[in-house]
């Protein structure tokens, strides 16, 4: 990776030696691209990230966790603000080059003082070799550091992405946030890569389900500095592109569904054979966000009937009559009947297994959808009523 | 009640000794009315159900639990005719005058030999006291009968309701069905008895939350046989009764969400002052339908951010900075910004109680709506994950 240096502290927000303030650094300006959350309460990282990443360029981000920035009014806005002027007068750049991001606890005032105290060693930490450091300091309650990278090659030119992410971890006292940083030194400019990002994340980020919840602080942000020799010229080195991003964020999307609160397993619904592209998202995604399939998943039960009723009540049309479903390769309902007591079995047998593959096929059309999801626990619900006891 | 008589009894279905079988006989051919789930996955009953309800008259209705007749295909849909005929024949009136309901197991063949075996000594023991044990026959895994009773003047006469309900507990192995059964020996017209359903309805019963899914047997079936003096005669009539109606849906519904699953205590969050009534309602419900709410409910946590948070992934259009969130009385978030830590305190010595109100007010338009709910607890998780081992 060409060019970009990162790094992660503890300044003090989440407690002592917890590392919660991250930076990452691009030597030159990146093409910027990024998507936000579609929640209308949106944090005040959010609301200036929205403006400044029109511009198209970007040269560092400064993240924090522990606190969220969000509800806070003019004063939080300002102290995005004030946020990145620091890191900028630090990184001797200009402010608008600075993207800012928070999680944590909603409602509280950033803590500007540890945020200002913080910067001197953050910047002067950063190195090729912190990513690490970055991925754990953007974490919550997330139990693992979640990175992904891949060395590709575009006519014959290599290139490096690398993401880092964090979800779905609860935050204290607030909600799943999911947060995204990309960094690669391809050399694209800013709409190609927002094209790029928005078509990956509709594959990955866009098709997981942890309970439903979308956050204040939702920010998926990519860096491009150009860095390497490898260059997107034309629509073909375009398309070969997006195949690359698509793999990681799959990769990554699949880290935060694993990590998802509670979960100890999860699973693919791939919704086959509907009338539109719509209704097959529709099902997939009424089917990974429904409660009762989430707890048998957790009770490793094959429990059809519930799949069924949540693709049912989806909205997608189709025609219970004409419907398979499959738990991995094994059917247990066939055209508007259960499969018996054996298949069931079989079924119940396949449902130990740490991922689960759901097809659920309408047998009525040429389209098809999918959707990631984890299972629901115990666990999720006393993560999330008793996080402040 | 003028003319109605009831029954419950064990037929085997669900064990000895569990009552699993029920009749509603009315003397005379009752109006009907009735609303089915809008799943596209609908059990036998309902099928056959939206077709006998047309004629706008019903006089006898039969109801199992511990079986759906669900996904069972052409001979679920004989057994639902099947089932309507031995009661017909055992009652003596026309087989199209009877209405039949099912909850339970999905997939599995209704038991015909117990239904059988049952109808003499269900159709035998029916009488004007057998409300209870009715109420009792259609329950699953509800904790309590919920039966809920007026008796009402119209024009100086008087008349009677009588609503008997299940839900939502859980049904093996399926989901939280709900079933409703309301007779008045009011004499109204088939259509004007549709109109005050479907009224009814809209505030009570399409207005409560236990865990977001719908099940495939949802059915509420209203009998009026016209054997008190009371009559509907003009829209003034129609607008009183209606009023009479609302009241009795609205503590069934109660009762149904006060039962929810693993539930521990239930909440109504009423949305104000939004620009259009569908911003009220869409608020209102995914407020209602938040795990993260649910389950800060259940920690006794006023968690006004999940609430915020629920809101702005609505669809709903409003401004953070311009809306108010209280919990009871005590205001927690104002035009933006949180109240407080006094506020909050006193906000989470209000969550103590059984039931909580909060009031999401967005402050820019006339409109109103609300939905109740109840907490998601662990238990919840562990009733549907583990009801099969």
């Amino acid at each position: 990776m060409m060019g970009f240096t990162f790094n992660g502290i503890s300044s003090g927000i989440k407690g002592e030696g917890v590392r919660d303030l991250g930076m990452i650094f691009s030597e030159k300006p990146a093409s910027a691209a990024a998507l936000f959350t579609r929640n209308r309460v949106a944090a005040a990282p959010v609301v200036m990230g929205r403006e400044r990443v029109r511009q198209g360029i970007c040269q560092a981000v400064l993240v924090n966790s522990g606190n969220a920035n969000c509800c806070t009014g003019g004063q939080g806005l300002k102290d995005a603000v004030d946020s990145s002027k620091l890191a900028a007068a630090a990184l001797n750049i200009p402010d608008e080059f600075v993207m800012v991001s928070s999680t944590g606890v909603i409602g509280a005032p950033l803590p500007m003082d540890k945020i200002e105290t913080g910067i001197a060693p953050l910047v002067k930490g950063l190195g090729p070799d912190g990513i690490a450091d970055f991925a754990d300091a953007i974490l919550t309650t997330d139990t693992c550091r979640k990175v992904a990278e891949r060395t590709c090659r575009l006519g014959g030119r290599e290139f490096s992405i690398v993401g880092m992410a964090k979800g779905s971890g609860m935050i204290m006292p607030d909600m799943a946030t999911m947060l995204v940083f990309v960094c690669t030194d391809l050399n694209i400019s800013a709409p190609f890569l927002q094209a790029i990002l928005q078509k990956a994340c509709d594959r990955s980020f866009n098709r997981i389900c942890v309970d439903g919840d979308t956050s204040t602080n939702d920010t998926v942000l990519c860096l491009a500095n150009g860095m390497s020799d490898a260059v997107v010229e034309n629509d073909r080195d375009l398309a070969e592109v997006q195949e690359m991003f698509n793999t990681l964020f799959y990769r990554l999307a699949r880290k935060i569904v694993k990590d998802g609160e509670g979960a100890t397993k999860t699973a693919t619904i791939r919704v086959k054979g509907t009338r539109t592209p719509e209704d097959a998202l529709r099902a997939a995604r009424t089917v990974a966000d429904s409660n009762l399939v989430k707890t048998a998943l957790f009770g490793e039960d094959p429990n059809w009937g519930r799949i069924l009723a949540a693709a049912g009540r989806s909205g997608a049309a189709f025609d219970a009559d004409k419907a398979d479903l499959f738990f991995g390769k094994i059917k247990l309902f066939e055209k508007g009947a259960w499969c018996g007591k054996e298949a069931e079995a079989a079924a119940r047998r396949q449902m130990k297994a740490q991922e689960v593959d759901i097809t659920l096929d309408f047998n009525d059309g040429p389209y098809t959808d999918y959707y990631m999801f984890c299972d629901f626990s115990e666990a999720y619900v006393t993560i999330n009523a008793e996080y402040r006891s």
